[in-house]
């Protein structure tokens, strides 16, 4: 079987080198003629994966039109602000493809996941397919075992799960796209109030409230949003949440951490993807309906100005109820 | 209100003086002369809980009769497995009390929960309540943030929970004793797993998908026991799990390292509760027709002398499925 993987980031260049390794034929798209050049001569992504040998199966070309019209099955990873954009610009090769969106993050200006953005750019959501979980690209490309899901249409992503198995990338399916997706976005917000409570000094037990009441609360927004609650307690949700918490440093948490030391938000540091997340959350939850206190906290230390120290009174003096309402 | 603390172990320390310190006056029992020396005199429980000031609301006793008859409400911190008989010794103070138990862990012989053994020498299950959560000792005596899950008869612990709560220290209250008494108990052997994945060098990606799907078929024998199935997925079990996989280096954890290193189990180390929870998980497993996979796996590296890479070897090789399944 051959596959396309469009994008040559360090999550694209792991799942070439995967796939390859598994015996696929696969054409990785690449936007830089450096990393083209890279690839093909070197056996090497030494740009955006340095140290990982790529196996023979794996080429690498700069035209999208030659990646996918050669293809079965084509992998989407591109950055998440960028997709609709490339998406628009090649459909006329992709639509009908079987497509794989490995990206992760909602769409800013829209508020929309990439399956929506996929549905108004090819009419149809049919041959639509996200893939989500706990990946540290690193760790995929040395063939360290991880597991994620696959999720599509009901019938479908079934088979497809099956022919992308292995036992060191194991693939369950799913059939809640939605929930797929909102996880692997909503993650980065509980990320960065971990990291904010660690900045503080609040030690684990209050890291590990934050992650299982912040999920918790995800899983609210994602149910009003259309989403399987259940979801959000698998590989995707949880599974991704606890990666980034607890894993090497996201550049979420990191931010969280400078945070939670005193820094001020927006101090000429680059913005991470949860600051954007962070606003779509806030503007969904309310629209909503859904309460979020934790996304709230973080909103307001980030948008409003609040120290962290207040938002973390407010926070912890609020009545509590049911674990479960 | 007056409270008893019946135990003098860490987590009997720091409840005593959380609970001190929000103005509760404590009785706390303590089984040795010199840890009541020590509080009385020193404020401090040197032996468990050293560098912890005593607040002056908080006296120690070696009588258990006189802690309890004094107290409106009791706290049962007794080692899991000596609970039964040490209720029992005391049932005459002991009957009628509000008893809220805060040790963790299945019965072993019995394999079951310290509801049913409460229910067993009481007559009665109303009484009963079960305080259980992600929270290292050390934390909660320094005043560190932390929440947790109370759970008892439904109507009664909504208002003991209001009761006991404070920022500091949230408790949520819930009305599946069952599913709150599990998850503590359960999430032992996955710490056991990430142990030894982590030993074996298999990176955080394989560490999030066994935290993921061990909270999952902890899950499925929790429900086969009567649990709810949410339950799993808040405080208790998953806030638990998260720290206890990832927290400061527990016992079960640290075992599991040493077997992913290729240590041998049994080799006169003193043995971890995960072990004999294990024992039970299986045994429940099976006779309820539940699969656990990575519980199997842990067992037959622990007791059939399975190495680790063979036990990965299988456990990734099996047939995939719908992750919801």
């Amino acid at each position: 079987v051959k596959l396309a993987v469009l994008g040559s980031g360090s999550w694209g260049t792991a799942l070439a080198v995967h796939f390859g390794r598994c015996g696929f034929e696969v054409l990785q798209w690449c936007r830089e003629p450096e990393v083209v050049e890279s690839v093909e001569t070197g056996r090497e992504n030494v740009a955006f994966l340095p140290g990982v040998k790529y196996p023979d199966s794996v080429r690498a070309t700069l035209s999208v039109k030659e990646a996918v019209e050669g293809s079965e099955l084509v992998f989407s990873v591109v950055p998440t602000q960028f997709t609709r954009a490339f998406w628009k610009e090649h459909a006329e090769f992709l639509k009908g493809k079987l497509l794989i969106c490995a990206s992760k993050g909602i769409e800013i200006g829209s508020l929309k996941t990439l399956s929506q953005v996929y549905s108004e750019v090819f009419g149809d959501a049919d041959s639509y397919f996200v893939l989500s979980g706990p990946t540290f690209a690193k760790e995929v490309a040395v063939s360290l075992p991880a597991a994620a899901v696959l999720a599509g249409k009901e019938g479908k992503v079934e088979d497809l799960g099956r022919l992308l198995n292995s036992p060191v990338f194991r693939l369950y399916s799913s059939s809640d796209v939605k929930g797929v997706e909102l996880g692997g976005a909503l993650k980065n917000v509980v990320a960065i109030a971990a990291g904010i409570s660690d900045g503080m000094g609040l030690g684990y037990n209050a890291r590990a409230a934050l992650i299982t009441r912040g999920l918790s609360e995800n899983k609210r927004l994602g149910k009003a949003l259309g989403a399987k609650e259940e979801t959000f307690f698998g590989l995707s949700g949880l599974g991704d949440l606890v990666l980034t918490c607890t894993g090497e440093l996201s550049r979420n948490r990191q931010f969280g951490l400078a945070l939670g030391k005193g820094e001020k938000p927006h101090k000429g540091r680059s913005v991470v993807e949860g600051v954007y997340t962070l606003k779509a959350v806030h503007e969904l939850s309310k629209r909503l309906g859904v309460e979020m206190p934790i996304s709230e906290a973080v909103y307001s230390v980030i948008y409003e100005g609040k120290s962290p120290k207040d938002a973390l009174r407010e926070l912890t003096s609020r009545p509590v109820k049911g674990e479960l309402e």
